[in-house]
């Protein structure tokens, strides 16, 4: 196997190696699509798992909507539709017919083209509210609470592996409610969802915060999302929350009989995260090794290697290492014994290095006679011996403590990576020489967010919900500034 | 609320009528395509995770591939592509602009054309087979066993809810073996648990069997099949399981190394089953009040429902239900307490009927008293009086009991429609009269199965694998015929 890029000699590289030779996905062969790999599908699918059942906690239900939104309902609601027009998936035509040039080759069929032309879903508010026009009536039928696990096409020309792909999974949820206060209710108990989800499932710290105007989706009112810190000191959204306002029940004339008995539009969010997600998992948590993966979401938490001669030795292990396997999987860990003989333990040994399983247990013939095993710890490349007796509780502490431990190794590195700047010249130092977030104050003008973005990439990220609020004057327009906002660079 | 129209009126109004009424999907603003709501996607969710877990169970792993399949690789295998030509939409260009001649509207951007067409997936051996060819080099890397839960669109002119949309919601295997005989083995295998999800989840008994040329899927060697019958006495395919033999492989050049060193073609399987088994499921079970649902698919397994009169009734009866919600959730059951003010009881009764929920426990004051509550159940719309004590052990074995129920009423319906007919008289006459499926001998030419479909629109839904295997005639030509085969009017 080779090594992987290191880090430190080009990021974007080892990122691109990593996905590829850890299994989660690869480019297809279709511009700017991926195939995700089963063992990155199965990281997702404990991701989707575990927010799908945060959801249903929250009273949600899950429905689905078409892919395609007519053209007339796509340009319904303005913003949203200026928004993401420049990239969408159109389709015209309905169907295929032989080359009557050459009968091997399949053409467009020009009678088959649409009356109107479908778009290949960017997001659904469209269609969806569409949708909720004829399910309200009265403030009886609210709220509406549904979430649809989808794909969704976005034609981006910078495509990367998990990162920004055209076509991508996510969740979106879409409601509806009676009130604005209900609806921003709403809003705020997402994020709070994902980012409980982003800490304590991923591991991966996240900063809580609203979107500067310029930043927000296309069409909401507010615009909240939480922002991670990855290892190169760039920022990754990984999950936004939009207040709606009544812009899409405006657009779709979703209306309702208050309490009062009067009319109004009902008030609309909408929330979602994607396989980006992976890419956050990726970049926060592994090494030049490969990946690290926080027990919650590895696919398989405990590898059982055998160290063996012969196949005497190796009788004699498996008896050990399948009741450890049975006592593991009877406290709900998923473990792998991997006795294949056609490998050696150092192969074995680099592969689930690469791959991020948490904990490896080697069992040798000395081992056996002093009724022990080695237990290597992924996250920080340490061995221990430990007593097989009882093995299986110590693993099971040992996989909540990598947990907790991979958490903090993270927020410890942002909490180093948050600078407070207060002049223009330190922003830019800072920037440029170690990255991360950045705490400074801005004037709140787009002016100002504009200059800086062009003349130093750096966006603002959010105006963070939590943490001190210091007065003080914008670094460079010197007007006043209530609290300062998070920059970085960002992918 | 409104009723339902009678199966004996109108089969087909009753069934569209159901699916809107009981909240399971409704036909969206887009040509074809369905809106699944959330009490249907609850439906499908059970469907999914249930089939999803037996996968599993036999080494297969979920992967995701791209939505869109380049013209070039949508034509290189020819008869698939043949096959799904006349029904696919394709995506031609990637960008809208604002309309000149109407700022408020975008059209289709000239300058935005797709150097290639991309194809909406009907299907997605091709561009799986494409990735597979990298994947492949040696005999160690197979089996390959994927599947996807993924969308598909075929641009069908006749659409009907669930039964036949243009978007549709499926799972597709694609599997890679490196002989036949595994390969085989594998197509068998995916019909046997098809077979096994309908009869012992769905409560719908299905024959097995394999289809005729003439049916096979687009690209496949072989094509085996359930077929449920359904009330009205048309047949419905209900999950295919395809051996592809190596017409994909060499259509993608997928080539190992096997264990003698000599290089040969992959051989290829692939098997799905779609939101199409929501229609089978309707229509197997339910009846002029609503849907009847199989305890193992219900969303809500029981329904608790209090009569009373005045807050300090309601009150009493609140404890007890509660208190019976609490023992049956312990025991897996699913169950909802509606103690809802602004409906009627008889309001509520209805809905639940119409919803399918398989067990209704009515509470009055008067039961309390006597220390009893009323049973109703969905499926034979009978009511019994039982003793609160130990209830939930009562309501368990019920559910089981409804499950078992549920399945031999559909399976005697099945036997007793079910006709062996020797003329073709007589297969005319009992299509005619009686439906259901028709065991006739066939001379095994695909004109004469073409005749018979041209003449009475039935045709041949398989060719079974199981059950006796009595030598004939054909009915027509009276050339010799191995064994009888399965005709059906269909949907």
């Amino acid at each position: 196997m080779s090594k992987l890029t290191s880090r430190s000699e080009d990021y974007s590289k080892w990122y691109n190696e990593l996905v590829v030779k850890a299994d989660l996905a690869e480019s297809s062969g279709v511009r700017g699509c991926m195939v995700i790999k089963p063992y990155g599908y199965a990281i997702w699918e404990k991701m989707r798992d575990q927010l799908d059942k945060k959801f249903k906690e929250t009273g949600h239900q899950n429905a689905y909507f078409p892919i395609f939104v007519p053209k007339s309902l796509f340009e319904a609601e303005e913003k949203n539709a200026e928004g993401f027009a420049k990239e969408c998936a159109v389709v015209t035509h309905y169907r295929l017919k032989t080359d009557p040039e050459n009968p091997q080759k399949l053409i467009v069929d020009p009678n088959a083209k649409l009356e109107e032309e479908l778009i290949v879903r960017p997001t659904s508010e469209a269609i969806i509210w569409n949708t909720y026009r004829n399910w309200v009536q009265s403030y009886r039928d609210l709220p509406i609470l549904i979430n649809q696990w989808a794909n969704v096409v976005r034609w981006e020309m910078r495509t990367r592996l998990f990162l920004r792909t055209a076509e991508f999974l996510w969740q979106e949820g879409h409601t509806a409610h009676a009130t604005k206060e209900e609806a921003l209710a709403e809003t705020e108990q997402m994020l709070d969802i994902y980012a409980d989800f982003a800490e304590n499932f991923m591991a991966v710290p996240v900063v809580k915060g609203v979107k500067t105007p310029s930043e927000r989706f296309a069409g909401a009112e507010e615009t909240y999302c939480i922002e991670a810190l990855m290892q190169d000191g760039k920022a990754l959204q990984a999950g936004t929350s939009h207040f709606l306002g009544q812009n899409f029940p405006e657009a779709f004339d979703v209306k309702f009989t208050n309490k009062e008995g009067k009319i109004e539009y009902a008030w609309a969010t909408s929330w979602g995260v994607s396989t980006r997600l992976m890419g956050a998992l990726i970049m926060s948590h592994s090494d030049d090794y490969g990946l690290v993966l926080p027990p919650s979401l590895a696919p398989i938490q405990v590898v059982i290697v055998p160290i063996f001669k012969g196949e005497e030795q190796l009788k004699q292990i498996d008896e050990v290492a399948f009741d450890i396997q049975h006592k593991l999987k009877n406290l709900g860990i998923s473990v792998k014994y991997d006795n294949r003989t056609e490998y050696k333990p150092g192969w074995k040994f680099a592969e689930y290095e690469l791959k991020g399983v948490p904990v490896r247990i080697a069992i040798g013939p000395k081992d056996l006679e002093k009724g022990v095993v080695e237990i290597a710890r992924r996250d920080t490349l340490s061995k221990e011996i430990q007593p097989i007796d009882n093995i299986e509780v110590y693993i099971k502490n040992l996989l909540d403590k990598i947990q907790q431990e991979i958490f903090h190794k993270a927020l410890k590195f942002r909490e180093e990576h948050i600078t407070k700047v207060d002049s223009y010249e330190e922003f830019k130092e800072v920037l440029e020489t170690k990255g991360g977030f950045i705490l400074a104050h801005w004037d709140g003008t787009e002016e100002e967010e504009e200059q800086i973005k062009e003349e130093t990439k750096a966006t603002i990220r959010c105006i963070p919900l939590e943490g001190e609020r210091e007065e003080g004057v914008s670094m460079i327009s010197g007007k006043p500034s209530k609290q300062r906002v998070l920059f970085a660079k960002a992918y």
